[in-house]
């Protein structure tokens, strides 16, 4: 932490920060410049809270040097980590070489509608299954999924097929019930900062997808993924689904740049969700084939047998035949980039 | 809803949606312009999904007429909303003429400090105490809050003064423990859109501080507010704290246009919190009085005893010197607006 | 400013570092932390590119220390800016205890209106009236203005009224017209950072009235009223009209914390223009009422004799009527502040 | 037009809202529904200022039916447009089947970095060079650029290596002098909505490049593109080159959903500027691929000899070697796409 005195800050108000600082096992350096006092405070690693300086009278502000998070780092672990989704060291990997495809309905909505989309993504290509069984609405009166009986349709799809599960859980108290029926839990957008379901995911050992807030950094992302690794569950997806910006023209803003920028500052592996990231059907294929070409490890991409009769996020879903040339498409760039779908 | 047809839509697309508009109970004007076709549909008053329309070949977008929220609005219901803050309907009432400040602690940080503020921000002209005793923090490595045992030193600090007792719950399994000893139950920003929370709390009777996400749009929040009234929980009290954008001189930015909007589409009372809104201290008082003049309800304020060394929020806590002031300063401006403090 | 070394930089990239400060005749102070190394820079006062230095292997980031603006900061200057609008110390004075009101309609549309509108103004309190000939408008199908025609009749309004009259600058070339006709020349928020246009009035020396850019920070718009400074022109006045943001129940999000963080880091005045910053004539008066309570020096406020017939801006204007009332309302509001309207 | 009425609006003042509707020779349709009545406006192809209902009593809102540009749309003229950037029909053009990288120095520093670039960027497969002659900076106190004397270089720099040369124009009496040296005239971000500039280069009938500014929507963006189109100019490419947001990780964040969408609703070429949407060197080749596979048809690439001796924009120019691999890496997502560079 550097601490930058007011203009005009005494010689007794910078001795009370220098104090202070020492008082509290650190070493102070003050730097006297012509129109300043800037002073470096080094020591231990504990973390230190800022706002306890800057509201001591003289100063001015204070800067971070070190990053929030650790366990998250790629400073911490230099290599990219690689996520085993079935769990037991077997089957899909992701955030090797290979690129990985999940797909499926935003809701399940019955067992037939949950089968015939699992068969066909499996054909085009897709790795992992998604679908959503509880479902946050910004509505109360609007559709809010069907529970287990959705989680059994998921599950009877991945023994069909072999696809792994991906489904939201929404709260801490369903942590054990939904991880039951699936291999991965998704923590979605909205409850990126729910620190108590953080904390449950993290005690689970289930990989975890966790998708960043709609309007929130991607320190702020990774402080969250700092929450569920530091109990002990190292098995964390980072999600990109798109930001909130003034730009009206998608729902939302797909931020590629977080994409190399997570792969730098972590290694943890970075998927990215098209569907929701553009909210519009006809932009998934382009930005898909975008994010493969920035770095990402995978796609995660709504796919609907029937987009127009869907009870949830219909406009924004591929039919299975878009998919299907999706896949292909993606798989070039893969190609283009040295990796595989 | 308004169904907006692409220039060159067929006929026959046009017949399509019709014909679906009306297997679904509601009727369709189509209107033929120059350039394209629109369609009303209007009937009964369920609740319809725009995107079954977005998916059908040959429309552009629709475009909703009604708004999403019901028990909210002040269509529903023309008179302000008064909340009683002891849920007896005597005592401190907020939405009413007189103006309401919460003051209090961003933590609850121990017995003793907890009793000062609560005195010095009752003498000073406060109706009601917040004080944290369950803590959101971005990073898993800060304080989280003495929980129960903080919730004790609230209680006892509404025995001696009087006040209200205002403070969080972050999950619908602390619902029950919080309302022992709480008043109010604030469900954090972060939290907003947490909708098994807010479930809870509607269940639980007990007035609601919804405070808006950083990043939730005014109707966002009016939807989370609709979820708490849907379960039979009318108390609900609307705090701005100050959204997201891209200015960095202060914390977040006071939305301080979301107030008469606010009192203009509901009839729920309106909070501000200056101290998240800017968060400085310096810039409390200034926005404070704004606040008021701009037709809120109230404030919640963050005091403490002794901003440097408080465990968080620091350089957002006011002295009770400080918060004296305040409440005198924004007691002029609400007798300006014929309203007292 | 200070250099933050990456974790793990040697000490041949640290000294290669402080090598070039001291080729610059800065002096360099490296701290040696635990796990990073920083370096203070001290010295002259000459602005110092930090991009430099980010370029240089080994470095991670760098941190200024000292803000960017000079003439413009509270720093340079510590009493408050007064501006006389006529330019030669007498009449309508801006940045002192009295606040005045500027109002008019958006667009200058021929003679009538605008002595009418005049009139009407100067008698509910208003001390300057706005207009404006030529329109920066988002289309180019829409009217642009009446040009010269239109500062005539502002002119006999002032004749007429005794109103300093206000009106918008768009082009370097039309620097030396405008000023024949008006007192104060508007650079517009589209124009805020065409620096051109910045020079241009910067040698004028009239009064000019800089509108926050839609899409500026508050530095940003202190770095544009430092273009008009160091020209030598210092009778600038800041308006803050509302930003962008995600929000849509308003057509801009008015910045209420920027009244307190400007009047803190600068010694210029700070006008509010109400009626952009929130797009709808319902919310003009809360917002004026706000704007002044949280410190204001004026308000620039759109009026027009029949709003549903207007050329532009017919949403956001009031009635004559409508404007009294505010002014009335207003009023109060700066009484309890002790300053008169 | 859709004209929304609000509930309880009454039968006179629907019949007021089409009778001014009538009276401007449209047709009114209005659409009684259970709670709100709806009017459709539709008839000639004038534009039709909606804010003139707005202020109707009675009325809620409108909604816009029609897209408010018509010569940059995709309805207008299906086929992608292709701008020769020597104005010929002959050499470089923009919007094909190939692929056009632009390269060069943020400032033209002198005349040997020029050349030096020039013949680098050349090699590595650049099509034309880019360099600032009249640079836009925040700061007065920054290099303002070298004038006439950099147009000379570039023009030098042209006639050894046979690039086209793309220079920013900031004020609409630079226009005469820069065309003389320039192939192609930048319109900055900062000036996208300088209308002045925007008429001055649609008169000049010289390629134009127009960057969207930084918090301007995709519709905006058009907008000005329409001003350049509707004085006769059709040479407009747009340039995507990072929006601000509230994250911070980057300088901004690259929209790369602004690709497909431009795509569908312009005909014009889309060039995507990696250098300015991203403000860091490590992070511009990994969003120059994704810009290819989003669909651009172009890149504007900062290179500098020696990026940490530049007079500007250093942290997020290339060198000429990591340029050669850019384009390399990128050439292989062209391919992947069907496309040359």
């Amino acid at each position: 932490m550097v601490i930058i005195m007011k203009t005009g800050a005494t010689g007794k108000e910078i001795d009370a920060v220098v104090a202070r600082i020492e008082s509290m096992s650190f070493r102070a350096h003050a730097i006297y410049g012509e129109e300043r006092t800037i002073i470096g405070v080094v020591g231990n690693d504990r973390p230190l809270d800022r706002t306890i300086f800057e509201t001591m009278t003289g100063v001015e502000t204070t800067v971070p040097i070190l990053k929030p998070y650790k366990l998250a780092s790629r400073e911490f672990k230099k290599e990219n980590s690689i996520i085993s989704l079935f769990g037991n060291g077997t089957g899909v990997k992701v955030g090797g070489e290979d690129i990985v495809v999940i797909a499926g309905p935003c809701s399940a909505e019955n067992r037939q509608q949950v089968l015939e989309t699992a068969h066909a993504v499996k054909e085009a290509g897709a790795k992992a299954l998604r679908g959503g069984a509880y479902k946050p609405r910004t509505s109360p009166y609007s559709f809010q999924g069907y529970g287990e009986e959705a989680l059994k349709w998921l599950a009877e799809a991945r023994e069909q097929t072999g696809l792994a599960v991906v489904t939201e859980v929404m709260a801490a108290e369903q942590v054990p019930l939904v991880s039951q029926y699936a291999n991965v839990l998704q923590v979605g957008a909205r409850n990126m900062q729910n620190f108590y379901l953080l904390n449950a995911v993290g005690m689970s050992m289930k990989p975890v997808l966790l998708k960043r807030g709609m309007m929130s950094t991607v320190e702020e992302l990774l402080m969250a993924a700092e929450y569920i690794l530091s109990n002990g569950n190292y098995n964390v997806m980072l999600c990109e689904r798109g930001i909130r910006t003034f730009e009206t023209s998608t729902r939302n803003t797909l931020d590629i740049n977080a994409v190399p920028v997570l792969k730098k500052l972590s290694h943890l592996p970075v998927i990215v969700d098209p569907s929701h990231a553009t909210g519009k059907s006809e932009y998934v294929t382009s930005t898909s084939r975008a994010a493969i070409a920035a770095g990402a490890d995978g796609l995660i991409v709504e796919v609907h047998p029937d987009p127009s009769s869907a009870l949830s996020d219909g406009a924004q879903s591929l039919t299975p035949e878009q998919f299907g040339d999706l896949v292909r498409q993606t798989r070039r760039i893969a190609q283009a980039m040295d990796r595989q779908i």
